[in-house]
């Protein structure tokens, strides 16, 4: 199982021909401290019910408070939100500082500016390798204010452009 | 575990804000034959090693095939591809009329003109309600003619626009 050169080259090559949608995820930490990382992975699962996925390594700092919390939120980004998708990619220590919250769901904590959020009870967890695929039930949401949605690809943050 | 009209709407409005990459996913039927859905799904979950995820309802007509496969190919799209795109996502039976296509994995259908392709086997299918997150081991794939990525957002194709 284990990945030859030729293997990661192109699969980090066909990654960088992809787009994707940002998001933060937030979570209570064990100890009560919010917890939040920036997320290119975050897909609907299913609208009825509303399930939402996203993936994570365990090797990331904030897995353990993902593994053990019960619920989570998912926020996602407009263009004018960029600094703090890179904040909530940085370390983890200083993510919340100066950073507006409140408690949500289950205490997850709701970041104040994001274009919509949605929370609710983290319904699976799946390992694979040293990685993890996370289900969420969402049960609980609100829209904020309209942007243009943040998007990554090849390393930098974009809004989207022209209908093709 | 049934949804409220409240629930759904907080969840659509919500992934209304969010912006996808375009993918197509491909699969050997049963019977051999090629079959082929447009996902906004795909997502990486590690590389090391290589793992993609993508999700899909076990309503759709495509789900028996991956249900049984073995291998599944994961097609990025450019700007280009929005044809391919909109009729991967058309009804089943045309979808691969007039489109060029080769045997790639495990017989797995490896469309021409994708800006990149990776394939492998399906290492898991995880079952969560009427749905399904599908990882696959990419062990191969290739680079093709570069473009803009394809990007959904609010029913309308697009490509990234400016850095934010």
């Amino acid at each position: 199982m284990s990945a030859s050169p030729d293997d990661l080259d192109a699969f980090r090559q066909a990654f960088r021909r992809h787009a994707a949608g940002v998001a933060i995820v937030t979570v209570q930490g064990p100890d009560g401290a919010p917890e939040a990382f920036t997320a290119t992975s975050v897909a609907s699962l299913s609208a009825v019910p509303p399930l939402a996925t996203f993936n994570m390594a365990r090797s990331a700092s904030v897995w353990p408070a993902v593994a053990t919390a019960g619920h989570a939120v998912v926020h996602m980004l407009g263009a004018r939100n960029r600094a703090l998708a890179e904040r909530m990619a940085g370390p983890r220590e200083s993510r919340f500082d100066g950073v507006a919250w409140r408690a949500g769901p289950g205490g997850a904590p709701v970041l104040a500016g994001a274009t919509a959020w949605m929370g609710g009870r983290i319904l699976e967890r799946f390992e694979v390798h040293e990685s993890a695929l996370v289900v969420l039930r969402v049960d609980r949401g609100e829209i904020g204010e309209a942007d243009a949605p943040l998007l990554y690809h090849e390393r930098s943050y974009r809004a989207p452009g022209d209908v093709v």
